[in-house]
Formats: C-alpha cells, structure tokens, sequence
C-alpha cells in the first residue's frame, strides 16, 4: 500500500491551522524535511502559498501524506483538543502501520492522553501527548516541550524536538521527557495553572499600584519596565510594561483603559484546580486566578454591587508601597510556583510518573508565557535537592519569604483596609501563615466532627483514635 | 413469586449499619411497618436484639424481605456509596417489580444517581436520590431529607418522609421534594460543602480570639454562647460552646486543647469544589475550608515551618475585637450561603432541576448540622423575591453586609499583620470586595491574553472582538 521510494520526508503534521503550521515551520527551518496535511485541502493550501518553504511540502490525500513519511513514521496531530484528537487518530491507525508513532501535539486533558496511549499502543503504533507552550510565536521560533510516552521511543524524536525548542541562556534545549503516557500533558496543564495565576498576581499588583499607589499608566509602565531589570525579569512583566505603554489606537489615552475589565479562560487552569481538588493538593492561588476570572464576567453584576456595597471612605498606604508591592508580587509568586510544583510532585506518586521537576522547571525558562529569571532559582533548587517537599523549603526562597513576608503583610492588610480586591495575594499569605502554624483551629473541627457525626479524634498526648461522650452545658 | 398474603410491611430499609437502623427505627416510631435487611444477617440480628420495636422486623433472605412489603414495594437503600449502592439497585431490581420503588439515601455522587436513576427506570421501576442530613442523630430523631426523583411519585412516600423529618419551629417538615434524578443529592452536596465553610469560618473565630483577643477557652465557651442567643444562633457555634467547656477525660485543662490539630474529610465538602469549578461559580470559601483540612493534615511540615518561616513581632488588636469577630464571622457567612446559593442557581439550569431555594433554605432549618436561624432569613429572602440573583443582593442581608463590613476590614488587617490564618474569612472579604469592583485588572489580563494569543478584547466604547499589533516599547 505504502510508496516507499516516494517515502522523503521526515515527519508529518496533522492540521494546518496556525499553531500546526507554525511547527512544521519551525520544523522546516531546521532542516526536516515536512509534510504538512489538514482535513479541508484549502487550509493547506493557503499555507504552502503564504509561506513557501524548500522543506516543506503541503498533501491533501491522507494515505499520499502518510505514505511521503520515511519509516517509522511520525506524525504530529495538532488539531482542537477534544473528539476531533480521536477521530484523527483513529483515521491515522487506519493508515499507518506497526511501529509508526503519533504525536498529539494540542491541549489535551490529561487522562484523554492516558486513554489515547493505551489505544493507540493496543494498535502497535506509538503515542505521545506533548505539551507545548508559547502561542503562536513559540510554536514558529522556539516553544517549551513536555513529551510523554515512551522513553525508549523518545530517542529517536530528540533530534527533532530539541531543534525546535527554545533555547534557554545556557544553550540547553527547552525540552525534556517528562513521563509515561499522559505527563507531558498533566506538566502543561499545571504550567498553564501557574500561568492563571502569574497574571492574576500581576493584575492584583496594577490595582494595588492605582489605587493605593496613585500610578498613572504610564508611571505603571515605567515601574513595571525597572522590575523587568531585577529578579521579578520575565515574558509577563516585560509585556505588561510595554501594554501600559501602548497608546489607545481609536482615542486618546492608553489602550488598556479601553478594555472591557472581563478576563476568557479557555479552561486548563480550571483543570488543574479541579486535579489539585481531586489530589488532595491546595493550590488555592491558582483556583483564585480562575475565580477571578470567572467573577470578571458578570460585569453587570458588578456594576450594581458596585453602587449598594458601600466602599471603605479612608485608609492608609505607607510610602513604600511600590516596593512593598514588588516584593509582595514576588512573595506570592514563590508560593503559586511552590502549589504548582506540590501538585507535581503529589502527580508523580498518584500516576507513577518519575517527574524531574528540576528539569520541569529548567524547561520553562525559554520559550513559554511563564519563561522568567525566577525559574533560574527553581531549577537549582532541585538541583541541590531534588527531593525537596516544598520549594518553599528551599534555603533561597525561604529567605526570600521571610525577607518579603513583612512587606506581604502590609499589603494585604492595606488592601483590606481600603477594598481592594486581591484574592492570589491574600490567598498566598494565608497558604504561607497556614504553613507556618501549628494551630489551624482543626482541633476544634475535629471536636465537632467527633460530637455530631461520632468521626473520633486523636490525641497530642497518646496514640490511638479517641470518641468523646460530649455534653450539653447549656440549657436554653 | 410474591407473597402477596406476607406483604404487610410498609416499607423496607437495606442496611441495617448506624444510620440504616436509626432510620428504620424513627420511622417504627411513626407508626410504619418497616422491614430491616443486611447482607451480613448478624447485623439485622443484633439490631432487632438491641432495640425491638413492635413496628419493626428483621429479614434475612431478600426474597422474603422483599415479599414482605405491601405494592407497589418501596425500599430504602442506605449502604455505602459507590459500588456497594450498584449492586444493591441490581440486587433488588432481581427481586422486585415494576412500578416498585428503590430510594438511596446514601450519601452518593449526584452524577451516579443520574446514571441510576435511568438505570432503575430502564427496568420499570422507580427511583429516588435522597440526600440524609444530621447523621446518626438526625436519622434517628428527625433529619432534613432532600428527595430526587419523579415528582408524581414523590406524593406516595411524602407522608413517610414528612412524618420521619426533623420539624421546623414552624412545624414544618424539613423534607420537600428538590426535582428530578440527581437533585436530592447534590442539593446535599452543596449542603455539606457549606457546612465545610460554616466550619472552618467557626475555627477561624476561634483562632482569632484566642489569638489576638487572648481569650481563654472558658471565655470561649461563654462567648460561643453568648453568640448563640442571638443572630449566630445555631447548631454549630452551640455545640462549639460546649466543645470548649468540656474538660480533659484523662488529664487536667480541656480537651479541646489535647485534640490533634488535623482535620478529617470525607469528600462532599470537595465533590462541591469540583463542580463548582466545572460550572464556573466561584465557591472560594468551601474550597478554602476543604484546603484548610487538606493542609492541617500536614503537621510536620508545619512543625517545621513554625521554626524557619519568621513570626511577627508586633500588631495592633483594637478593644472591640470579639464584637468585630462575631460579626465578621456573621458577614462571612453570609458569603458562604450566597457561594453556596449561587452554585444552586446555576445548578438548575445546568442540569434542567426546578430548584426552589427558598424551600432548599427552609428544610435546612432543622435536622441537620446546619440548621441556624440564619436560614430563616435565607428562607424570607427567597420568598421575597424567588429569581433572586445574589442572596447579597437580598435588602437584609446587603444591610447586614454594609454594617459589618468595616469590622470584616478589621478583622482580616489584623489576621494579615499578626500572621494568623483565616482563608475563609479572607476570601469572603475577597468576593465582596471582588463583587463590589468595578476595576478588577481584568482589562490588563484581557490586553496580555491578546499580546501573547491573539485571544482578542473586547472596547468600553465600541462593540466587537478587538486584536491590537502590540509594540515592544522598551528594548534591553
């Protein structure tokens, strides 16, 4: 059935629409040879016509484009995540034969991965869920990837995946095996999870900034440039300095204020704190992020809550506000990274994963939305200890936080004080406090359970489960 | 097959464990004839032997158990949830006929007793969801019972159900009929995940007075009592009072104090979390109350944050704290029922369910660990106005929230300053002041989401989905 003295090109991509085709670009400026195929002919063709590429060739016959590969074949899906994965798998198996490996490239869940592994592999072929990050543009010159599936088989994508990923300062390729079956697509999820909330804490730090700073966009945008020069330097910062910055295209003024104050979720960071829930893990910065997100549209709401609600008629900011806020943006960044990293590390026992999160880490540092200097920090610090519980056990961080913790603080009780919304913020001093007390008040919880619903409790001074025969004190 | 001269029994119960017996029992005590069975016999024969009853019969063979009961024969099922609830459904709809009724009241995934429910169905028989609160003494004395299924079925079991509920002040059964299939128990979902909420904003109170108000827990035990004269009043801030009056049985002080500081969960308070994520309500408090429990279960990593993550040294508690605390506790109630509340709401459309809240509000009343005469005012509300959006948006309870608001402030700047964890409490602050904001840096989020997507915005002042060419203001 299969052409194999037409068998020339080194690797396949399924789906031609932005994302797709810019990988296979990418690919082709690398020196592979690519052949690219969509389900309606038409998008490829527009592609191959708007960007002509000596390495690349358009197929519009499924068993032509699977039969141009070269052995094993390898072809990479990159369609919308959901059933249309299933059905281009399906027709793929139909066409390729033993050996061959299919590479979902999309945002697929998880445990569709796990299922689609299983799948595919009772066919004979190979499957790899491979996150990738960094939107159109990384996907064009140099995304981070996270690879899952087999180890063995890895080997033989290295070469092609390495050529294509960014590159971080040190030359390194970001791009890594992350795991059996579904971990390269878990280690995405999260990674958006974190993303959630990276932009939630620096929505949070702007309305600080405004409000209790008096900042104007364009201060913003300077304040936001300097901390893109210290340990704060990452994609999201610079960008944020440069959005400030930008004139309003239709009026005068700047753009941002233009823009409708509701937030889209396309659902990964959802995913997650509902993976975080069902693992038992608090990542409760991250499921801040989509709450707030979720809040911002009901915008009408708002809007009559805003007129009935009274606000707060006088509070005090000290004069060290931007700093405080600096470093209280930074403090509450080490925590969303430390849940973001807990939910791994819970991932790996709970799917028997062997997740490197030093290398996890090290593979964001280019390439991705989250790409920053901090994830500099986080690699060494599994470097030197790759078992580490918390990262915010880590000796760097730790002193950071303790550093930070004061100026946290503050912040937060200003921002009480004076209406603020800042719920990644709040949510990271009461994940550090919780972390660092011994009494959390589950004691009483437990003397409740144990009262209404017989569950017992255990004792601080001897072993063994305890049911108390609690009485009424109080008489009506 | 039927002994149709046997069937004198008005209605039977499958599992004769704590809460099936008590069940069974309360409704002897009203006069039915109930038949008692369990798949290990021993345990009908010990309950039979521990408290006869003249209305109540122990079987041991489910044919005869069966058998026994008058047409159309009505069972109810009250085993663990999950599997054991499948086979048992099997079980009975072997021995059973059609028209007959099988009624869970477990405390089972509302997901499965959809599935159930057209399960039982598809074999002509009928089938209730029946959400049980109050535990063992609810069942027995009188629990809020939250039936699902077919509503012209739901008048044969009414007189049952209404006679065995915990009545109201009003004399009102806590039971009504919640609407199809999965109703009954999700409506007791999100009860329990309230009650989460109720809890953990509980121990937060306390926390806080011992913490800051230095209370002792004798003063604690008068103040909780003192709060349960008056608008506060309920099952929990009474049961605390007398929690914290309870001395130590096996050493000296109280045996609040000898309890371990971690907290048991058995899994609604998240199955609320999840779904509410899934839905796109923002319920932060239930998951800060399960997350609270989730991380008070990790008490050496606690232990030894205690001594590296720096205390601080100085705040400021104003004299009027405990008042201040009570009535943020009352406020973050408040947050919690409108979380809870609005998860309902958006369950009824989702899920096609006629919800009525402001009945849902009324059984909660009495029965179950909720009950508090709070809920009356939930219950006016809904009655007030039925399409009610937001109960924040109900007049008395927005009042109550604009006068306890600056005590809310208070309370959660000194939590801040003095380092003590109060998520709950932080996160309702966080949703009112969410709720209440114009401006929630949304607009930044949305202008990065375009910068590094090309997700698009949305204009204040023109209509459309809007794609600006970001510029690079700076260069490094």
């Amino acid at each position: 059935m299969s052409q194999d003295n037409a068998a020339t090109m080194d690797i396949g991509v399924y789906g031609m629409a932005v994302m797709g085709s810019n990988l296979a670009l990418n690919m082709a400026d690398h020196g592979f040879k690519v052949a690219g195929f969509n389900r309606h002919g038409d998008v490829t063709r527009e592609v191959i016509a708007k960007h002509p590429h000596p390495n690349m060739s358009g197929f519009y016959d499924l068993q032509e484009f699977v039969s141009s590969l070269k052995k094993p074949r390898r072809v990479v899906i990159m369609v919308k995540a959901g059933k249309p994965v299933d059905l281009v798998i399906d027709s793929l198996i139909s066409v390729m034969e033993k050996g061959d490996v299919i590479i979902d490239a999309g945002n697929s869940f998880f445990k569709d991965t796990i299922r689609r592994f299983q799948h595919v592999d009772e066919h004979g072929l190979h499957y790899f869920g491979m996150g990738v990050s960094g939107g159109e543009k990384g996907a064009r010159f140099g995304p981070s990837l996270m690879p899952g599936g087999s180890r063995d088989l890895y080997e033989s994508l290295r070469p092609i995946l390495e050529a294509i990923a960014a590159k971080a300062k040190d030359g390194k390729p970001c791009c890594t095996f992350i795991g059996t079956d579904g971990a390269g697509h878990y280690v995405k999820m999260v990674h958006n999870g974190i993303e959630y909330a990276d932009m939630q804490l620096i929505a949070e730090s702007y309305l600080l900034m405004k409000h209790l700073g008096g900042k104007s966009n364009a201060e913003l945008s300077r304040i936001y440039h300097e901390w893109n020069g210290g340990e704060l330097k990452s994609y999201l910062i610079g960008i944020t300095a440069d959005i400030f910055a930008e004139k309003d295209d239709k009026g005068s003024g700047e753009l941002v204020d233009k823009i409708v104050d509701s937030a889209g979720q396309k659902g990964t960071g959802r995913w997650t704190s509902i993976q975080s829930l069902e693992q038992g893990v608090d990542t409760a910065m991250i499921t801040a992020a989509c709450n707030a997100r979720v809040m911002s549209n009901l915008l009408e709401e708002r809007e009559n809550f805003s007129k009935r609600i009274v606000a707060p008629d006088s509070w005090e900011a000290n004069e060290n506000i931007v700093e405080d806020i600096r470093r209280s943006l930074y403090t509450a960044k080490i925590v969303a990274y430390a849940q973001g990293f807990a939910l791994y590390r819970s991932a790996a026992k709970e799917f028997g994963w062997h997740l490197d999160l030093g290398r996890i880490a090290s593979i964001f540092r280019a390439g991705c939305i989250i790409q920053a200097v901090f994830l500099d920090k986080i690699t060494e610090a599994y470097q030197k200890n790759p078992q580490l519980a918390s990262l915010m056990e880590d000796e760097f961080f730790l002193a950071k936080i303790n550093e930070n913790l004061p100026s946290l603080r503050r912040v937060v009780a200003a921002a009480a004080s004076a209406g603020i919304p800042v719920p990644a913020m709040m949510n990271a001093l009461s994940y550090i406090d919780t972390s660092r007390s011994t009494q959390l008040g589950a004691n009483l919880i437990q003397a409740q359970r144990d009262y209404f619903g017989a569950h017992t409790y255990q004792r601080t001074d001897a072993e063994g489960a305890y049911h108390h025969a609690w009485q009424e004190h109080y008489k009506e």
